[in-house]
């Protein structure tokens, strides 16, 4: 995927614990911007969007570790759908240097949308995927 | 890999604040549980370890969420080292529910030896490759 | 208070990222302490704990660091209801090295009972006085 | 202390996982805005800060839980050095609702400098107490 191609990135404000004893931002961090990176792009991107009643879970994650991120980097995460299916969908996101534009960690993920008060998977709504393809600028449902 | 492989098991104190908004360990949380079952391993396996001097670092990921995890849980962290290389070297973690063995989510990692004095990746060491191997019952160095 | 007075003790697991880039346990990761000796504590001694229908909050801390606590320290909080209001109560809590007895860091807190379905405070039930009481082995009621 | 004397404001950013299963922002959360707050006031404010020579420690912590914050509140960190000691010093801090200005929690907290190097407190620099008393525009060393 191409950098150019995302239209949502999301400027992250580091906190003094994130550090961990080795100097830089601890591995276990880098999936709390991963989240507040998609939270932020579904309640943006999404209408009607209730955490109390749907939740977005994963069920896979790659992910490639590529520069330590520090606590004077001033880092963004940088998130796109790619790919709809029926049930579940995924998605492409960078940990960026927000001066250097270096990219310091990227992951793909498989997500599926959950019911939470019947406790099941659900398909994701075609409002939803309308509203994504529209700001994503392409069709990205699976054929 | 059989789950009656694994020589190393770490039970894990789940903490109030890991059970997120939908009421179950929230997956930033995971990485924890790996990270802990991954220094635990080291520390018990290898002779010598300083992390004052050494670092492991993560460079690559993959996991699957297989069931949730919620606050009653009893969990363990299982951890295998599966592959050596030169500078890199391979594990395979599950987290598991002591209670029925049922596997919640597991990981593959490529690690590195860091050098944190010169800052660069370093060769894994004779001792610690025949102490993981001894460890593992089996010669897990790459041909 | 003297030590010899507790009645509750819980062993605490250390995780990897709880140790910041001082060397020592970062302080906002105390409080993950305290938490887990208080659930551990009404979940052990009060009836019918359920913690889908109440809640406990803090209104206020008091928290004296005594000692830094190192990846190395065997620790463990302590935790004890001093006394009973109408609406609210008190804890007195310790952390501690294991293998010391030394008081790593000490915490004074009022505590309300909260009605989650109703979104206000509420009184602590009789049940759970009469049980605290007993537990603690005297009448730590406000007269 | 009067709100309108706080010269130093940090919007904070919220994280998905700060929420936990009440629905609002854990305690132990808390701690990492205060943390957050004092480190960005040092940085903008003292010259030559080093955190790999210098550590600022907390000794004592006094904080009224006032209102519960969630997620979608919008909120930061005021911070104010009120008090300057031989080798300690204190700070008053404030979480507030930045668009109802409503205080949700206030902190009270003695710090002292901490020297990393040879492990023991040390005075605070002539430098950083007149940067201190500059920014805060009034005399804060106690007499």
């Amino acid at each position: 995927m191409e950098k150019s191609n995302f239209k949502h990135i999301l400027p992250i404000q580091l906190r003094f614990n994130d550090i961990d004893q080795f100097g830089h931002v601890n591995n276990s961090v880098y999936f709390s911007f991963y989240d507040l990176g998609k939270t932020n792009y579904f309640g943006s991107v999404c209408p009607n969007v209730d955490w109390n009643k749907d939740a977005i879970m994963v069920v896979h994650l790659e992910i490639d570790f590529i520069e330590q991120i520090y606590s004077t980097n001033r880092i963004a995460v940088q998130t796109a759908v790619t790919q709809i299916g029926n049930k579940s969908f995924q998605l492409y996101q960078e940990v960026i240097d927000q001066n250097t534009q270096q990219v310091k960690c990227s992951c793909k993920s498989v997500m599926v949308t959950y019911d939470l008060e019947n406790h099941c998977s659900k398909p994701l709504s075609e409002d939803w995927k309308e509203a994504i393809c529209d700001f994503e600028g392409k069709d990205v449902r699976r054929k």
